[in-house]
């Protein structure tokens, strides 16, 4: 199969369940809500090494928050669904609640699984000084602040969702390949309820599932050498074809598989559309340890 | 005192030892040294919740970089060395290392109290074929990834340092202090060898150790209710003037104390050009807990 | 009236009719578009001193374009037809064939009153080497460059639209004006076929037509006086109230007058949700000489 | 000769001279300077087309500007002096006095050739209401607007300068020598007293004198065939090497010769640390027409 051009390989994305928040993050300008999100999100890209997986979702324009104030939807995952908690007390107490000018509110909606108390437990911040209210129909907590007042809605939805969707772009230069990446992730930047949570959504540096080389035996994990341009003439079993010299992976976490589904689609597409690009590939354990296999001819059926 | 029209209260912000690592991301371009830098230093408010205090430093130009690239210079701290370099293995690896076209070499130089071997930790990653490298009279590992190659040095100097330096800006309106506040970090992102590590630079949630509420004993720490512009007429020990109507705090570490007096100085110059600023003051705790009191007056003596 | 606790002013914004186009620049990626689309829309104000009126109008992702690439809608905007003509030819011409990765789509489709052959004019910079082409059922041009080929619509639609839709914010002190503001423009940025052409959609200074001063017989306009924060006990038929410090005024241009009150409402809206705003009024000339006349009261009922 | 392996053309630029305004513009915080600065230098190319060339050269920090606000210096160019005066008029008048919070100072200093009255003729705008004053020992006019004061000096230094500094960077893909002319961009930014005028600095459409086809006689400029990849097997005069696929161009103008070297030269370096560039070359017409030519392999001896 070819789209516009570029050989999509029959494979699929191998995904696995994750504990999945959506949040959204509100400001007096789009501007302060944005620096709140980024800085909630940061340092999540995978809970291999970091505390949490975290994005930015999507912008929410003033006419459609509760407060009438522009926001940003953030996600917030983790395969513990009490570590999450724990993460959302932390990022949003800690990032949030000290940014000026915000305000959090669930976006979890009717998806949620389960609530989780986390205004309930900021509130106590207050010191007694905060109040109970209403922002239409969502019971909240006004805590005072140097700022003014932070508000934070009692309850967040959290649901089981899905982590590790995921596609390969290969071109012909780096910087191609890196482009399409971009364009995919300005495409998938439009997708409801999905995040990319790695540097710019990107992901330079694929890994493997422990190591090769035997003096490496205490590493749990290494780069996916089959997959590195430089090492196409070096290693035997290099998976890099002729053609290309960069590869970048785009990793997608999401709500359900359905968000993950049509944000790989859209990514995949728009990553085509750069001129350069060979192939497009995903990532599976030969489906035996991930719950969701997203196949990516079928996307395109 | 008063500067630009503007009272200096006669008090001074006291600050603690902390472990800082000063460390130069470099990209292919500036923009995506930033998308780095910005991931790796996120979640990095206080080491109250946070896992690390962190934050860019400053851009540094091709010119000025060891490998003719544009790149930001990023400090992370935490009290603790052993959970410093956990930090730095964490951030560096999964925020750095994966983003495309970085690279990562030490920026603290001769400054340098010790050397952690992150680099080194990091090479494992490479499977063995990783390089070892110079570049310039560092020496650097070169780990093949599927955009190319991660280079990162050997060692990174840390140094015990400086957190918690301090100001507060008191305004007639809220988002006149708060303007105020993004002026003082535009003077202080100029300044050398400090970062602001909250959101955008700025607190706006100022915390009192403790609680006054006997129903919240077991809060370590709650809202500084005296200086909430909201409690002004509730609370009998406020602290916040009657003119005025917002409060925010600017956070400051740093390689050492002077760099946070010269932060501190830029800052306060620059909030009080904005018209509206009423009073800047400082956090203190008496002088008991902190090893450091930064004066505000002699700063401008 | 009140909304959000600020008084709306019972009068109306008059507003003139003024030619528009509606273009669309795709490019590789978000960021790229956005250059192009910025430097095209520049230097565009006032066509009292700028050459035209122009904006970006909204962000369009990659499933939503003619080339499957993102892209910004920027309007360009002039009192005369002809003149509208040459605005786009030098600004497509210049700014946009000339910046990277970027294609130019008609945006004004069955709105359109005329059809300009802006693409078919631009075409002859190929020197012969251009060939004519389709995307989709659009005829294009693709234009061979440096960069690869520029792709442009052969003809973009005009219309006889509106501009000088305007609101005034005035607010407790400057800052609280000057960040309500911002939140109009994060309003009216979501509101389709609108831009707000002035720097950052904002306009910090008010003119009136002519003079008062009698040495100043030579200026066509001059600051409008009865709305200077500062001339407030200095003249004697200032209209700022006590309590006010800051004021801002918004200008909106748009295709059509529908467009404009959506926009208008959208804005005062979001204005109003700033604590310390305290009266919204509009601009006009008691309906003397403009076609269109939005009244600010009749937005809300 | 070749620089981190890519081969630098034994060629030079040629350049003319130009009138060049170096203003500063301040503002409350860096972004609002940057709102102005970026409104007031756009639709600014190449006075081919464009009424002015026109860039922002660098960022200034608080401790550096006259009145202790965050700003930034841009440059305006024009062949004939009158009309550079018409432009700061315009540009100034219509960009930057109606931008919130900013402030317009002289940033030609010792350099200028000429001083132009440009405050002097902006402050008819106040109607009698503006002041004349001092900011250190420059003299200025204040004049009231809606957002509190605008100040500009009265006068601005003009100075005979430098425009058509030029480099042409080849490479494998047309992504690798994007990014290349973009890290050239970062690169450029930091050195001062030059501007890049075409949009985020980069030139994708290199044009030549006149035409080929002789049925576009009434063509004064066309795409420059010889440097299109596209055309590299359909013109018989191609200049494109057989492994280059992208090919950009980095325009400078400057307040004289010695800065437009020294951009070009770090331009030039910054480019050749993207792995994939082949080749830098640059623009002449012979050494007839341009007063000034900057040999490319001198600036590397």
């Amino acid at each position: 199969m070819e789209i516009n051009g570029v050989f999509i390989e029959d494979t699929f994305a191998e995904a696995f369940p994750i504990w999945v928040s959506r949040v959204l993050i509100t400001a007096a300008t789009e501007r302060l809500a944005k620096i709140a999100a980024t800085e909630a999100t940061g340092f999540g890209c995978s809970v291999i090494m970091c505390p949490a997986e975290a994005g930015i979702e999507k912008y929410v324009s003033p006419e459609e928050t509760p407060d009438g104030r522009p926001g940003y939807i953030v996600e917030i995952c983790h395969p513990k669904k009490s570590e999450l908690e724990h993460q959302l007390l932390e990022r949003l107490g800690q990032c949030v609640l000290t940014a000026p000018t915000t305000a959090v509110f669930d976006a979890m909606g009717e998806d949620a699984d389960e609530q989780l108390k986390v205004g309930f437990k900021l509130k106590f911040f207050g010191d007694g000084y905060e109040k109970k209210d209403k922002v239409g129909e969502r019971t909240v907590y006004k805590i005072p602040i140097m700022g003014g007042e932070f508000i934070v809605e009692n309850k967040l939805g959290v649901k089981k969702g899905v982590a590790g969707g995921n596609f390969f772009i290969m071109a012909d230069s780096n910087m191609t390949a890196l482009t399409a990446a971009e364009a995919a992730i300005d495409a998938i930047n439009t997708v409801e309820k999905t995040i990319t949570p790695f540097p710019g959504g990107i992901v330079a540096s694929g890994s493997k599932v422990g190591y090769t080389n035997p003096k490496y035996k205490f590493m749990v994990a290494t780069t996916n050498h089959k997959m590195c341009p430089t090492l196409k003439g070096v290693v035997e079993d290099s998976e890099v074809p002729e053609d290309v010299n960069g590869v970048y992976e785009i990793v997608i976490d999401g709500v359900d598989e359905e968000a993950i589904k049509e944000a790989t689609k859209a990514g995949i597409l728009a990553a085509t559309t750069v001129k350069g690009v060979k192939k497009i590939t995903a990532g599976n354990y030969g489906g035996k340890l991930g719950k969701f296999q997203i196949k990516l001819r079928e996307l395109f059926e």
